[in-house]
Parts: structure tokens; sequence; C-alpha cells
């Protein structure tokens, strides 16, 4: 099993799209593209208390994240861990995803208090293994 | 949901890269990047035998498939439906994901005896369901 090593982290936080993998209730995996950031050894990702995925987290309460690099060899890393979804403190890992996706940061800032009239959550996986780490060039 | 429209399959005709979720049999998504190969509405990927996705597939019978473009606004496709592992009549679609991966196609062609001698199989999955389908150029 390949560690989490630090030329892993350096992927995670280079590439700024993956897609996040959930159990539906049925066992079925449920995929989703989607924006993150990392914040030391987790993978943040923006979306909203009502979608599937996060229902998904907080019944199952783990989740794995697959980034392939664009080009080949395509470079590529799968990371599990546990999960949680996350309603408060949000505004900053928020911020940073919404600028990833639109280029530029939020301004105003965002708020806790904005994000939770716009029902938006983090979901939050702590890396527990690695699962994939290939092509990665060494850090 | 999206339909399985011509714009989804033309995508996933395409781009040769994707991300297989199978369940793992402790319920969390097994995902692993891998090379496709479209033919009519089936995504085929070629694995051997006894990796874990095959055999998740032949315990479950069904499995997800999800295919990001490269550039933003990055468009996607997520599929889902029944999947199996076929080990005869692969020759054809194995080297189609072979030229895929290397860039030329196999000399000589491959053969049945040949994959079977190198456990290689494929893993069928047949688009019964369109999970996303966002920012596709209309065809």
């Amino acid at each position: 099993m390949p560690e989490l090593t630090r030329s892993v982290l350096q992927f995670l936080s280079e590439h700024d799209i993956g897609v996040v993998a959930t159990e539906r209730p049925d066992g079925l995996p449920r995929q989703t593209v989607v924006y993150h950031v990392l914040d030391g050894e987790k993978i943040l990702i923006s979306t909203t208390h009502d979608r599937a995925k996060a229902r998904d987290v907080e019944r199952t309460g783990r989740a794995s994240y697959a980034v392939v690099g664009p080009a080949k060899p395509h470079p590529q890393v799968v990371v599990t861990g546990p999960a949680r979804i996350l309603r408060e403190g949000i505004a900053d890992a928020t911020g940073r995803i919404f600028g990833r996706i639109t280029g530029t940061a939020p301004d105003p800032p965002l708020t806790d208090e904005m994000l939770a009239g716009m029902n938006r959550v983090i979901l939050e996986i702590t890396i527990e293994r690695v699962a994939a780490a290939s092509y990665l060039q060494e850090s």
C-alpha cells in the first residue's frame, strides 16, 4: 500500500478537481466530480447539506477521493478515510474552494452566517489510507 | 436525472481515462483510475481477474464510472449500471484499450489465448443510469 508521502500531499495540493465516492443507501458507490482544497492531511470539499453525498457521509462517516492529472501518464492519487460534514468554521476553506472554481477570492469574504443561509457545508475527508499513488513527481 | 444522449456517448468515446468505483466487501467504494473504450452503450476496461475491482464486480454485478475533461469548466459524465467480467471475445477491445495507453495498436494483434495467459479480462459496465452530465458540447 502506498504511503502518505510529501509527494502525495503535494499532488493533492496542486490539483483542484477530483471524484469523491460515497456509499448510497443501497451500497452502490455514488461518484461526484468536485473541487477540493487540502488542509494538512484533510481533503475539503464544498457542497450543500441536502446533497446526496452529504447525507451519505452523515450516514456512513467515510468516503473515497480520486485525483487524476490531465496529461499522460496521468499521475494519480486515491485516498480513503473517515469523513464528516462541517457547518461551522468553514468560511475560509469555502472561500479557497470558490476561489479555485472562479479564479478570484470571494469579495466580500464569506462568513459562516452567509454560508448557512446558502445551506453550504464542508465535506471533510481525513486521509487514512492511500489506496493508489502513481506517476507522481518526487518532491 | 440526465439522459444517455448522443453528447454523453460522444464525450465518453472521445476521452480515454476515468475513475471506476466498485463496492469493497465492507461497503466502502473502491476507486481505481483506468483507461476505457466505449462499445455501443458499454464501458470496457481492461484488468486482470485477480484484481480487487474484478472480484468486487463478480460479487456485486455493478459499478460506477466517472470521466472528467482536463480543462475548465471540466466537462464531466458519471454513469452507473450492471457490470460483469468477460474472459472470451475480449481481444479486440483489449487491443483498443492497449492502443490508447501506448499510442500504437498491439502488433501482432492480441488473441483471447494470449490474454488468458496474462490473466487479462474485460470489466464491462452497461450504462443504465447517467448520474451526471455537465458542460458537454452539443453534438
